[in-house]
C-alpha cells in the first residue's frame, strides 16, 4: 500500500446528497476499488458517521475522517451559508484544499453555497471576473461527451466573461481530456452572424481574435441541438441559459428512458425482445446514463472543486471522484492560471 | 363535397421548406385526406408548381393556386425580407389572412422573416408588446405534450412581456386543447423564490396576481427538466432561453434515437429483438417524434400563423395544418384578444 504522501488526496464533503452520506461513502469505496492511489479526507457530520465508515471495510487505511458540526441544507441561500456555515462539512472540505492538504474537493451539496464558499476560501484566479461551472454532456463525439460552461455558477455573463469561459473551457479540455486543439462554439439562437444578443456578437469577435493566440479553433455560433454533436468540443454560454438548456436535455433523456421502459413492458413479445437485446440495451443505458458523466467542475478559482449532482448515487459519486483525480494528475489548475494570466496581456 | 365557403380555409406558403415544395404539397394532401372540410390557398413560386400540383390528384377541388414571384431565402435577414419581399409566397400567404380570405396561414420558411412580415400585415393585438411563438413539447402529460413560449420570436422579454406570454399561453391551452385551468410555470434556474434574474422575480409576482383574475393556476418557477413533466401545462420563458432549451431537448432526443438505432443493429439477436418489439417500438418512435407536434404558433397578432419546422416532411406539415385547423375552429384569436384587452384594465 502506498503511504498517504504518495497518494492523490481528495477531500470529500459527505453531506447534502439526496441519497444520504451512506451512498456517498459507497461511492468513495467504489472509486477507491478502481484506483488504489487515492486517499480521502472525509468530512461528515453526526454520530452515525463513524459506524457508517466502519462498514466500508475496503476503504480501511485509505481515509482520514474529519468530523464537522453542521450540514449546509439544500435550500439555504449562499449568503446565509457564508455567514453561518464555518462549522459545516462543506466549509471544512474546501478548507482542506485551501490549506493544500487535499488536491481537489468533491461535494454533492448545495451548488450556490459551494460556489460562494469556494470563492471565499480559494479566491478567484488573478484576472478572472466570474468563475464558471463546466459540465460534461453526452455527445456523438468519439470520447462520448462535450464540455459545456457555464452550467449555472452565475446568472449573467458579458462578452469578456464569455471569452474567459472559452479560455477556461479550453484549459479543461486540454488538461482533463487531452484534446489538443479544442473546437469552441458560442451558444446562440442561430448560426448567422447577426443572430442573438449584442454581448454574444462582441464575444464572438474577442474569441475569434483569441484563437489566433491560443491553440484552439473558434467554430462560431452553435445552437442547442449542437450540444450533443460531434462538430464541437466546448460550448460556451451564460450560466442562466446553460443551466436551463442542460436541465431540459436531462429532462428529455429521462422522458425517453421512461417511455423506453414502458415500451419493453408492453407485451410478452416486447419483454422477450428486451431479454434478447439485453447486452446492447445495457450498453445504450450506460451511454446515456448521466451518472457516468457526473461532476461539474468549478473553473476560475485557485483550487479545483468538483460538484457532484445532488441526486448522484454511488456510481455517480465514483465518476465525480475519478474526474477529480484526473484533474489533480494533470496540473490542470496551473495551466488554467497561466492562460488567464497571459490573456490579460492581450487586448480584450 | 362542401363548397369553398363552408370549409375552413388555410393559406399555405409552399416555399422555404428544407425538403422542397413537393414535400409541402404531400403534407397538404395528407392533411386533406384526414379532414375533408379543409380548403387551401396555395402560394408557390416557379414554373414547376402547376405540374407538381397536378400530381396531387387527391387534392383536386380542395385548393386554389396563387402564384408568387419570389421566395424568401432561409438566411435572409428579417429587415431585408421586409424591404424586398412583397412579391414572395410568404408575404402573399400572410396577405390571405390579413384580407380575411383565409383563417390561418402555415409556412415552413424563414422564422424571422415570417414574424416580421406577420407583424406588418396583421399588426399586434392592442395591448401586446412582444408577440411570441408557442410550441408543443412531448411530455408525460396525458395529452402527450406541454406548451412552451416564447420559443424564439424575440431574444428578450421583461416582466410584463413574460406576463403577456403567460396569458397568451393560457388562451392557447384553452382554445387549442380544451385545458380548463392550465397550470403555468415560469422557467428559471431553481424553484426557490430568490433564484434567477430580477425580471423573473417581478414576473412571478405579476403572474400570481393575474391568476386571481383569470382562470389558471400559477405553479411557480419550474426548471428545464420540468418542461417534459406532467406537473405543468404551460411553460413561460424569454425567446432566447426558450429557443436554446428546446433545441437542446431536440438534440438530446435525436442523440438517443441515433444510439437506439445503433443498439438494435448491434447483433443478430438485437435485430431479432427489434423485430419482436416492432409494435411497441413504433409506438415509442411515434410518441417522441417531433414531427407529430410540429407547428409553432405566433401569438399576439391579429391573425393566426403556424410556423412549421423548416425540416418538416409531409407528416410534420400535415400536423401543422391540423393544428391550424383546430385553432381556426375554436375562435382562438378572439379569445386571446379579449384576454389581453381585459388585462390592460388591471394593474401590471
Amino acid at each position: 500500500m502506498l503511504g498517504e504522501k504518495a497518494k492523490t488526496i481528495i477531500a470529500i464533503d459527505c453531506m447534502g446528497g439526496d441519497l444520504g452520506e451512506h451512498e456517498v461513502l459507497k461511492g468513495i469505496t467504489k472509486a477507491y476499488t478502481k484506483n488504489k492511489s487515492l486517499f480521502f479526507l472525509i468530512h461528515g457530520v453526526g454520530s452515525k458517521m463513524p459506524s457508517l465508515l466502519k462498514k466500508q471495510k475496503r476503504l480501511t487505511g485509505a481515509f482520514r475522517y474529519i468530523p464537522a458540526q453542521q450540514t449546509v441544507s439544500m435550500d439555504e441561500k449562499p449568503s446565509q451559508a457564508l455567514r453561518t456555515g464555518r462549522e459545516t462539512s462543506m466549509w471544512c472540505a474546501l478548507e482542506s484544499v485551501a490549506k493544500g492538504e487535499a488536491k481537489v474537493a468533491v461535494s454533492c451539496g448545495n451548488t450556490g453555497a459551494l460556489m460562494a464558499m469556494s470563492m471565499v476560501q480559494l479566491r478567484k484566479i488573478d484576472g478572472v471576473n466570474r468563475p464558471a461551472i463546466a459540465v460534461l454532456w453526452p455527445s456523438t463525439n468519439a470520447r462520448g461527451f462535450n464540455i459545456v460552461l457555464d452550467a449555472g455558477a452565475d446568472i449573467k455573463a458579458d462578452a469578456q466573461d464569455l471569452h474567459q469561459y472559452a479560455l477556461m473551457g479550453i484549459s479543461y479540455a486540454k488538461s482533463g481530456f487531452n484534446i489538443k486543439k479544442p473546437r469552441v462554439g458560442l451558444l446562440n439562437v442561430g448560426t448567422e452572424g447577426h443572430k442573438g444578443r449584442s454581448e454574444l456578437q462582441k464575444a464572438a469577435d474577442i474569441i475569434l481574435e483569441s484563437s489566433k493566440i491560443f491553440e484552439f479553433e473558434y467554430a462560431g455560433y452553435v445552437e442547442g441541438d449542437d450540444i450533443p454533436s460531434s462538430k464541437i468540443d466546448v460550448i460556451v454560454t451564460d450560466g442562466f441559459t446553460g443551466n436551463i438548456a442542460l436541465k431540459t436535455g436531462e429532462g428529455t433523456a429521462t422522458l425517453v428512458r421512461t417511455l423506453l421502459k414502458e415500451t419493453f413492458a408492453f407485451s410478452v413479445m416486447a419483454r422477450l425482445a428486451s431479454f434478447l437485446a439485453l447486452k446492447p440495451l445495457r450498453a445504450l443505458r450506460k451511454r446515456i446514463d448521466p451518472r457516468r458523466v457526473n461532476g461539474g467542475v468549478f473553473l476560475g478559482l485557485n483550487g479545483t472543486i468538483v460538484k457532484s449532482h445532488g441526486s448522484a448515487d454511488a456510481t455517480g459519486i465514483s465518476a465525480a471522484i475519478t474526474l477529480a483525480y484526473k484533474l489533480a494528475q494533470n496540473d490542470f489548475q496551473k495551466n488554467l492560471a497561466n492562460k488567464i494570466l497571459y490573456k490579460k496581456k492581450i487586448p480584450n
